[in-house]
C-alpha cells in the first residue's frame, strides 16, 4: 500500500498522545473505525491511516507548556488526488485547527512524487545556463523600484549587471504596472544585460516578477519569455503551490523559476502552530518545481534559526527525491563579510543574495557587487577577507569597514 | 490618494514601535526615504506608505513577552495590482518573517474593493434559492465517505435529506476519485434530493467538493453544474484566495460556493504570528466571493475563542463593504443542545452545521437531523429545549440525553 506520511509536533500537558495520534489517523481518513462492522472494516482497511511513531518528550520537572510529542502518521495515497492541495488538506486540513499542532515534515510516496516533474533546471541546469560550475552564484535585488519608469529601471539594472552578478531579481513587491509591464521590463533589462556582458564577459539571469490573476499567469510568463525573459520570480505562497506546479511543468515555460518566500512568516515561526520552514520552503517548493528558493538567512536582518535554514537546504538538495535539486538562496541583510559563513554552511551550491549589501555600499552599487565578487573569490581560496581586502580590493575593504567581517 | 490599510500587532520588549512602524511603511513601499534627494521625494510621495496609528500596550510591571503595539499602516493602491495576492505580498510579504508580528485587520479602499464583485448569492441569495427567510439554516456533513461507491453515497445522502436539512456538504477530504467523480456524485445525490423533497417538501443545496489541478477547477465546476450541481464546496486556503475570486466571478459558475477553512489553523491561532481568523476567514473570504464560510465554532470540539468567532461574523456581514454578506457557518462538534447558543451569538442569519451531531444520534441519522430541526424551532420560539423535547419531540430528547443542553 503506497502512503505519504506527515510528522507533527503536538503540545499538551496531559493528553494521551498515542490516543490523540490514533484519532488523527482515523479521523482524517475513514472517519470512524471501532463502530464499523467487520465486513466494512475489511473494505475500508486500505483507506485507513496508521500511526507509525509517537515520541513523547516529557522531561522531569517540565514546566507547563513544555510537554510535547512528535507523531508520524501514514496516509494511504488512494485517499487523495496527486496534487499538493489534496495532500495538505488530507494531512493538515481540519487538524491544523485542533489545538497546538505543527506540521514538521512530510514523507512522499514514490507514487505521489511521480506526479511532480520537479524543477526543470535545478542547481545543475542554472549552472549550465550561466556557465559557472565551480563557485557560489551571486544575486542582486532591485531596490526601491516602485514608481520607476523603464529608463530608471534600466539604469539600476545596468549598474548591478556591471558589478558582475550572475542573477538579478525584481523586488517581489513590483507588480504589473503601467510604467514597467513585465514584457517591457524584460526588454530593457535584457538589453542592458547584453551591454554589460560585453564589459564583464558574464552571462546573467534576470528573474522578472510574475504577477496578476492566477488564470493569466501562464500567458504572462509566455509573454515575458517571448520578450526574452530568461528567468521568473514568483510569490508562491500568495498563489498556492499548485500554481507553481502548473507553471513549472508547462513545457513552454522553459526558464528557471525563483520562489520568493513572501508570507512564509505567517506559517513557520511559531513553535506551536503552522508549518515548518523546511516543509514550506524546502519540501513543497522543490516538489512544486522551484529552481531557486529564497528564504531568510540565519545571518542577516530578517533571521531564521540556523537549524531551520540547514533543514531547508537539506530538503532542497536531498537525494531522497528523484527530481533535480533546487538552489538554496539564503537572503536578507547579507553583506560581503558574511560570505565565508554562507559558504561554510551551504557549501558551493548556494546563491549569495544581496540588496542593501550591494546598493548601500559606500562606493555605490557597482562597487557593492564587486565587493561580493571579491568576498566569494577570497572565501573560495580560504583567504581571510580582511587580508584579501588589503591585497588590492578596495571595494571589499570598504564593505568590511561599513558592515564588519565574519562574526 | 486611495489607500488600503493593514493593522498589525507587534510584540517586542524594547523596540521603539513608532520607529519600527515607520520602517515598515517605508520599507514595504518606496524602500528608502531619508536618503532620497528632494526632487525624487516629490515624485515618490504618492507611493509612500504612512503610519496611521501606533498604540503601545505596556502595562506597568509587564512580564517579558507582554509588551506589544497595535500599528496601522496605509499602503497606496497605486503600488499594487487589484488582486489579493498582490495585497497580501504588499502588506505582509516580507514583514511576516521579521519578528513577532501578526496581521490582525485589513482596510480596503473603495478602488480596491471595486475589483471584487463578492459573493454572487450571499445570505439573501441562498435564502431565496431555498425559500427560507425566517430561520437559521441547517447543514449536514457527509461522514466517512472515503471508499464509498455511488450507491452507498446516495444512501447516506438520502438519510440526511429525509431528516429535513437545508444543505448537505461533501467531506472536504473527498477528492476526485474513480468511484465517485464530481459529476456522478452530483447526479446521484440530486436525484436523492428530489426523492426526499417529495416527502419533506424542502428544497436542498448539495455542496460538492471542487478539487483537482488549479487550471481545471473552472471546467470541473462547470461539469458539476452541467450535471445539476446547485452548490460547491472549496478548500480555499489550499489553492489561494485568487482562485476562489476567479471561480466566484465567473458568470457561468452560477451556484453558491461554500468556503472550507481547511489549513486555517496554520495561520490564525498564535498570538504572535500569522493572520487573524477575522482577516483569513472573514474579510478575505467575503472579498474573494464565498457565499458561505465555515469556521470552527467556540462551542464544539475544535474550538476558537468566541471573540474571534464574532469578529469573523462581523466581517462576513459588515455593511462597510458594498458587496453581499456571506453566510457564517460555525462548525465542528455542534449538537442540538448548542442551537440556542448559536442563535444567541449569531442571530438568525447563520447555518447550524453538524456532522457527528447528526450521524451519531442514538436513533440514527434521520432522527439526528430532526433533532436539529426541532431545536431550531424551539429556539426560534424561545422555548427551553428540554421543555420542547418533552412536548412530543423524542429525537430532540434523545439528543439532549446524549450530549446535554445549553451550557
Amino acid at each position: 500500500m503506497s502512503r505519504c506520511t506527515a510528522t507533527y509536533r503536538l503540545y499538551d500537558d496531559k493528553a494521551d498522545f498515542r490516543k490523540k495520534a490514533e484519532s488523527i489517523a482515523v479521523g482524517m481518513t475513514v472517519g470512524s473505525w471501532t463502530e464499523l462492522p467487520q465486513a466494512k472494516r475489511e473494505s475500508m482497511q486500505k483507506h485507513l491511516g496508521e500511526v507509525l511513531q509517537v515520541d513523547v518528550h516529557e522531561p522531569e520537572g517540565a514546566a507547563p507548556g513544555e510537554r510535547y510529542a512528535d507523531v508520524t502518521i501514514a496516509y494511504p495515497d488512494i485517499n487523495f488526488s496527486r496534487d499538493i492541495p489534496a495532500l495538505l488538506v488530507t494531512v493538515f486540513g481540519k487538524i491544523s485547527m485542533d489545538g497546538k499542532i505543527k506540521l514538521n515534515r512530510l514523507g512522499f510516496s514514490d507514487h505521489f512524487v511521480q506526479g511532480f516533474p520537479g524543477p526543470k533546471f535545478g542547481i545543475a541546469g542554472i549552472r549550465d545556463i550561466l556557465g559557472v560550475h565551480d563557485r557560489p552564484l551571486l544575486m542582486s535585488i532591485f531596490k526601491s523600484v516602485i514608481g520607476l519608469n523603464a529608463d530608471e529601471l534600466r539604469e539600476q539594472f545596468l549598474r548591478q549587471a556591471l558589478a558582475g552578478v550572475d542573477l538579478i531579481k525584481d523586488d517581489e513587491i513590483l507588480f504589473e504596472n503601467e510604467l514597467t509591464p513585465i514584457e517591457k521590463r524584460v526588454e530593457v533589462c535584457l538589453k542592458a544585460a547584453e551591454a554589460a556582458q560585453k564589459e564583464t564577459g558574464k552571462k546573467l539571469l534576470y528573474a522578472a516578477n510574475l504577477t496578476g490573476p492566477t488564470s493569466s499567469l501562464k500567458s504572462q510568463a509566455k509573454k515575458a519569455i517571448g520578450a526574452g525573459a530568461n528567468a521568473l520570480l514568483f510569490n508562491v505562497l500568495s498563489y498556492g503551490y499548485d500554481v507553481l506546479h502548473e507553471l513549472s511543468s508547462d513545457p513552454e515555460i522553459n526558464v528557471p523559476i525563483a520562489a520568493h518566500p513572501a508570507l512564509a512568516g505567517a506559517f513557520y515561526p511559531s513553535p506551536h502552530y503552522g508549518i515548518s520552514a523546511s516543509v514550506l520552503l524546502g519540501q513543497l517548493m522543490r516538489l512544486a518545481g522551484a529552481d531557486l528558493v529564497l528564504f531568510p538567512s540565519p545571518y542577516g536582518s530578517v533571521t531564521m534559526p540556523k537549524a531551520e535554514n540547514m533543514a531547508i537546504r537539506d530538503e532542497l538538495i536531498s537525494r531522497e527525491l528523484p527530481m533535480k535539486a533546487s538552489m538554496p538562496v539564503p537572503s536578507a541583510g547579507i553583506h560581503p563579510g558574511l560570505v565565508p559563513l554562507i559558504l561554510r554552511d551551504f557549501g558551493t551550491d548556494v546563491v549569495v543574495n544581496a540588496g542593501g549589501g550591494i546598493h548601500g555600499h559606500p562606493m555605490g552599487t557597482e562597487a557593492g557587487g564587486r565587493a561580493f565578487v571579491q568576498a566569494i573569490a577570497a572565501a573560495q581560496q580560504s583567504i581571510p577577507l580582511a587580508q584579501y581586502a588589503e591585497d588590492g580590493h578596495p571595494e571589499l575593504k570598504a564593505a568590511l569597514d561599513a558592515w564588519g567581517g565574519e562574526r
